[in-house]
């Protein structure tokens, strides 16, 4: 036994002696879940919660279905257990009123999903889990509560404090490059030169969170470029004949795409807590860094001008930066947030909107949803807090003066009539 | 980056960025707490976290009971808020009505542990201040609620599926090494030599559940001779001067001892997995291996004979396993499960009480809990589920026919003349 | 500080702390050489060594060889100054003359190759030195001398004991992934594609050969796929819409594919060791396997056949067995021999020529090397070594008995005129 | 199979697939040796090599004898074949003359020990056979011609290029802290308390080198203390009660302790290169760090002041200083060199004498080595190469202005009465 030896077992042991489903077990998926919960964690409750998995996993999605109506329907809370309960802690608020307090709002599909997570691996197939119901649940009022149970759960497990950022280089394992390659959701990664390209040079990075009981799935990863300047087009940033710079050099470090991996968690956020763990350590291994920015999309832009019936085909570069930044400052829902999604999600995260660059994108894609324009959002690690804060309770949007004034020269402009204005 | 540089910042990443506590922030715990609870984990919110649990840890008791209050009084659910909500679920069941309901349930101090979690180190220093609460709570109800939150949250975290199992070996880490020697609570480590002979030679092993967020905190651990046959008696099995035999011709393992290392992790179980799990695994490491089971106390023995006023100062050893036997068979609380706690513990597990030997452990303590008679439990793992359904069904203890015999001819007995008896 | 922290020092400390090269430092390569020599490996020396394998490295080749021929010219053995120690030694051996005399047999070059060799990385670059010097030296006789002294060193350092074995598998890093990818040299490597087709699934393996100070450089690596039976075709061995097998149902372990990594590392042999390695772990891993076997080309049949001026393009099937049967057990140099390499290593190795495949590989290069045959060298592992010595002896072939009836057969063909009697 | 697995397999595959010795074969020692120096390394070549180390290792010191007497005598070079090589090679110098000039001046003892080295394990057996020689082999002018084979292949095995500096910590695993108690050989460390103390506070560090093949042994290792100033006494710098002082804030790092471990590394040097890489490496880590010295014995004191006929017994601290700067300055053997032999371990690295200190070790070894005197060795890292050059051409010893003076001063004193001088 060795130090190695020591610490696979301590990590990894998970792997090896997985309670082995017993698929001569036929008992319908009902009784399964009674014996579950039923027992007390021993080891026929870790064979019926094997075989469960791996039945569940094997099942055509109308059984799934069925299976989600049972949690969502018989393992549901009982509103008249609740009343009693409630009743007696309120008469006499102790530890066992308060324990069976607890016992009656919590429905039983909760304790039936910990019990799933006694075996290893189970964390995995649990989000694979969440990921049916939500696309098999649609608008069930029912399965949307059981999907609540498993969001409240996840949250607790998927906790900051329990999540391990991992960097992820050309030197990590094929395996996780390759979910790599698969979750990129911004600037699709085209081949493994492709991928090679955004990892093994000195002036790239990448990070991804980790949950400690899926140690091979990312939930999220963001890819860096470190740079001299803030940049303005995606593409230059990512030329394949671009001579890299030394990281010790770079003055900025660019947050270029952020992917979410897991469809199981959504709606349990993680991109906050990256993009700042990832700013620190940056920070802390390359002092010279001084500027930490995003080179974002607009995926709304194109689409809420042809709505708001605003031409914008034939405007100019700077034309195009003015709507941007109208529409990124100016442009809201009706709860008063940004029409942009991934403007909402910067600001909330206490970014500002820095700059904005016409022909940024000129992919398809990025044609397509912002007329090649993208922006940068800047995280000013001493006014995030303040910016997000102010974002959260006025809906006050950060933002720089030049953008602050393109979107002022925006609300003068006759927009309707934008296209005229430019040809004249 | 290297393979392994990739790995530590994986697994240990947390503990070298931490958010580090603002000294400067005078601010009282209170609004410590709201600062934590109102804002979105963000920056802000690790710092207040940071700083609330340094805080915490330099407290007098005084106020750390005080804290506690606040938690408890102030942080508690609203029962009419339950109310109007399961109100409004029952009327209209679904995603919203439900979350709504879900939130007016849970005490606010909930996702405020929720919330300290999320800076690195921080589930350790929870564990230690529910420790806290346990040790200055005594029975203030409002404080064992609280302390029912802990729990609630504690079980969730550390669930079976997340926690990973070590071995201890002479080469692990002598800072791991010197908390097994504090922690061992049943047969005590009286030096580092005296450590090195339970864990170096080939005939002995050590097994301990960690968290990945404590990875140098044990939570429990249990200490393993590999033998030829069942031991009669712990000095012996211990005997420093003794030949360790190769661990392929070891038919027996023997948990000799079992240690709880985290008081704030009180009425969380994790001994009945970590017995069953160190059994599988040394089943696939030894298949020579037949036989698993316990060498263990019988610590409530002269007390409960005492306490039923049956002599045993100068009964003979046939004697002296006649009346454990009894003893650990017979002696019943009122809600029928055993008087002894070791022996509720393996029971429940679905253990069977195999044999009792006289002079098996000839210390003063054991001596003085149990005339220096020790027990084996044995796990068989083919019927440990059927043992566990029966006893928690029925009451019903599993025992070998010797044990049972013992049992019969003690009842047989007038053991209030039992030394009478003796003499004759 | 962790145990991983600590291992990652332990290990990979070497790439961190390099003694970086002065590149103000003009002196001309003669005296970086002298100077090195002529210190006791201070901090000059290592700054010395730095420098001047940073220099080397960017150099010319006709400075490459200038420099070479400045290690075999100038720092050679001095011929009289060895009779003269060898005198003294011969007339009184003891720890001064003998020192004496292992100094004036040893030359120059060897103590400054080993000085290089003190600074971080330099193992990787000497190994790159000596592939330029076989690339430039020819059949200088000087620079095969000075190659020699390369090989003594290395042979020293690359011993055995010191080499890990190392399974790569589709959770290997990248960067050594591509490596497998640029340096297979039976079996053409085409995309990540192909290359995840041979280390995934799970009757699929490969191994390599590392040395502790070239961690991210394979020495030597083989690929093996598990199978039910001895296979006789690659496509079929390799096809990608195969079913992959369970490795513990696996009988078979075939070694398809042995490539060397290194050019530096020529004629210092470690395929031998690697293939009884391995067959030795998987055979421990598994205990399943009964047959270990290769699938190798015979890159030397067509041209032997057609040097010796036997028709064979259309032979069929049987008659090509036969052809290839004749081929490796009768062709042989004048050294006695066999004439084809890859026979030569395996039955050096010890192994016994089993079968032989017409239509085994159908691709060109098969085609053209062989005539699209292959063959099974069987590793009798209880054998080998009988095996090896009665080759290494007598020049005796093992074969199985369908072999030999094969060779006997082709030898009463008249051969001359094989094409003829196929078509009779 | 995952990255940990891949890594253990890497790294201490070593340990797990020894080659097991045969216990049945019978040969004697001279057979054993034949048939591994005949074989190529194949399967009976290691089995060979296995069975030759277990019974050596095995044997009585006598037969030790016998075997190391066969192997300097039967093994030994051929004066007559080095002759006519070196005549064949002088008269046409190529590739095939050189290399038999080198294989008929290396003995075949030299191969054999090469040869043994192919199995796991054995680089630690060879070491300690050749401590058995160094122990048993006295003056013996064959067995120091032996030895000297030893020492010329362990300088190639142990380069520093293949060292790895791996820090001691409290987190190290037991089985190597205890090797660093049993091995410590300037201030004996009493207990694992006393171990803590130099280990655990943050202002301790230990660094050892290790060999790749023998992780779990260290070569030579240093213990430093981190302090504000430079140290004057022993006991103070140890002191249980001392208040350790952050790290960050150490301006000094003092090595306080070196240790050779291995008895069969005799006379190969890594002290060197260990505290210039640990001087690097802490540079490195803590920026603050200003001054690195030792704070060293000076063993040799009080025995050269005796034998020198000079009364020290009752001198003052000034005069102990004085006598003790004389001595290191002006106390030559007759090379020339210093006469202490921890002076010319650290002149010989370039250190610089910085001063001297009365009443700093008063132990009784302390005292009675050097009457009390400790001495600081300066570590310049910009002049340590110049220094050492000096040292070694003309024995010039570098010392500050202040230990110059009183060298000087010790010159002026009548020192065969300096006791009378000072009770003037």
């Amino acid at each position: 036994m060795t130090i190695l030896g020591d610490l696979l077992s301590t990590i990894f042991e998970r792997r090896y002696r997985t309670a082995a489903p017993d698929r001569r077990d036929n008992r319908p998926m009902e009784d399964l879940v009674s014996s579950l919960v039923g027992t007390a964690g021993d080891v026929t409750g870790l064979a019926a919660a094997s075989t469960l998995l791996q039945r569940f996993q094997e099942m055509e999605d109308s059984d799934k279905l069925q299976f989600f109506r049972h949690l969502a329907h018989d393992m549901n809370i009982d509103p008249a257990g609740v009343r009693t309960a409630l009743d007696a802690y309120e008469a006499s608020p102790n530890r066992k009123t308060y324990t069976a307090f607890m016992a009656a709002v919590e429905p039983k599909r909760q304790e039936l999903i910990r019990r799933l997570n006694q075996i290893p691996g189970a964390t995995e197939q649990l989000v694979r889990m969440r990921a049916d119901l939500l696309r098999l649940g649609g608008a069930d009022p029912e399965l949307q509560a059981l999907d609540q149970d498993f969001r409240h759960l996840f949250i607790s497990w998927f906790n900051r404090g329990f999540l391990v950022l991992r960097p992820i280089s050309w030197e990590s394992p094929a395996h996780i490059l390759e979910k790599i390659i698969a979750y990129e959701a911004v600037h699709e990664i085209t081949s493994w030169e492709d991928l090679r390209s955004r990892l093994a040079p000195g002036d790239r990075r990448c990070f991804a969170f980790f949950h400690p009981s899926m140690p091979d799935e990312p939930l999220i990863f963001v890819e860096v470029a470190l740079t001299a300047d803030i940049p303005g087009s995606i593409q230059d940033l990512l030329a394949g004949d671009r001579e890299p710079i030394t990281a010790t050099t770079a003055r900025t470090a660019v947050f270029y795409s952020i992917s979410n991996c897991q469809e199981g968690l959504a709606r349990i956020s993680f991109g906050n807590s990256l993009i700042k763990q990832v700013a620190a350590d940056l920070s802390a291994e390359l002092p010279g860094l001084k500027t930490f920015v995003t080179l974002s999309p607009i995926p709304g832009l194109t689409k809420w001008l042809s709505a708001e019936g605003i031409a914008f085909q034939d405007a100019d570069p700077k034309l195009l930066r003015t709507l941007a930044a109208y529409y990124l400052l100016s442009a809201r829902r009706q709860d008063g947030q940004p029409v942009d999604p991934v403007a909402r999600f910067h600001l909330g995260n206490g970014a500002l909107v820095h700059a904005v660059h016409a022909e940024a994108d000129t992919s398809a894609k990025g044609r397509a949803q912002s007329a090649g324009v993208m922006v940068n959002y800047l995280y000013d690690l001493g006014k995030v807090a303040q910016n997000h804060d102010r974002y959260a309770a006025a809906g006050e949007i950060a933002a720089s003066s030049d953008i602050r004034s393109l979107d002022a020269a925006a609300k003068k402009l006759d927009l309707r009539e934008a296209e005229a204005a430019q040809q004249a």
